[in-house]
């Protein structure tokens, strides 16, 4: 009974995210789902994006939170739209969520549209937005055996930030041994290390984004 | 009729938490459920714990992932009982999987149980296990914002151990300005200011966890 129920809300979660993804298509907005465990950077990695790209391209942002509107008051000094959607409580953003906000933003505006999900590295993997692209970020002081214990994320990612690369001399991650783990569960990842701190490795990630906005 | 279904889950839930509580009480056992985001450092304070205490206090520990048993594997090392849970898939640790746990240790051998659940700082918050203590590690490289953005993991925890303090000098986190937020939400919980990885601050939280264990 308990499964039968979860089925039905995940069916009509996949139904609306579809629906998403016609709508982001019409009015040719690309969509990317950014997810991570809470304090990775993702609000970090969207202001580097928007520093990046704001004068080439027009980008509007979705922020997703439990409480508070403390990433959207960062990234609404940027002067782009930002919607902020709080779930009260809900450890991800679902399609109706997304849709709600798309409804309240001009997308015929807008070319990129950066999703930031809620800070969990489990439940936002198995919850559809009808983004067009699912990436997340991992930073290196969680730890190169992330893969292993949240294998869901890993394989429903596309792209993976690795982002704090700045304190690798100072701890124990093995990127080789992460990589190894990462394409073990999934062969055709992209995987950028950065540190949105000091802005290394942004050039790469901001090239691949261009070039699926060319793609478009 | 969604809200019903959760709800009687969480009834479920509550049912079973409190079987575990008797059956910890009747065999005299101190349980404790330590929560955090991925990589926060949960694993390298069980092992501290267990480096200073093992002589005085037998320990036994339940080790909670949605896969691998990295982490059960690493405590494994230090010759003390642990039972590793395969959520295979869910977010956190429920009642009823540490009663399964429960009952495969000789709990009468048993003086302090430390219940490692999922990284994740959102939904373990919600389903009680049985334990006495609910408490919590952030990480420094986390951020000081994370009581605003996950609330409900900050009120109901009574601890909180803030890890990896060796990175302080290196970050922008305001430990002021975090513990305002926190004590504005739970004005009674201790915080730990740590590092597992030097050893600073660890005796402190030792102190507290040995007065409970006197206290029992």
């Amino acid at each position: 009974m308990k499964v039968k129920v979860l089925q039905n809300i995940l069916d009509a979660n996949d139904q609306i995210a579809n629906r998403n993804r016609q709508v982001l298509d019409k009015a040719g907005v690309l969509a990317i789902n950014i997810m991570s465990s809470p304090g990775a950077g993702k609000t970090s990695l969207i202001l580097q994006t928007i520093a990046r790209l704001k004068d080439k391209v027009r980008i509007a942002v979705v922020e997703g939170d439990i409480a508070s509107t403390i990433d959207a008051d960062r990234i609404g000094k940027e002067e782009i739209s930002v919607v902020q959607i709080n779930t009260g409580g809900a450890c991800h953003l679902d399609a109706n969520m997304v849709s709600n906000a798309l409804d309240s933003l001009s997308l015929e505006d807008i070319d990129l549209l950066l999703i930031e999900n809620v800070g969990n590295l489990v439940c936002p993997a198995e919850f559809k937005t009808g983004a067009h692209k699912q990436m997340m970020l991992l930073s290196i002081p969680e730890g190169d055996d992330k893969p292993y214990k949240y294998p869901l994320m890993f394989t429903e990612s596309e792209v993976i930030i690795l982002n704090k690369i700045d304190l690798l001399p100072l701890l124990d991650f093995d990127i080789n041994a992460f990589r190894q783990a990462v394409t073990g569960l999934n062969p055709r990842v992209k995987i950028f290390p950065v540190s949105c701190k000091t802005g290394e490795g942004i050039e790469e990630w901001i090239s691949w984004l261009e070039s699926e906005l060319r793609g478009r």
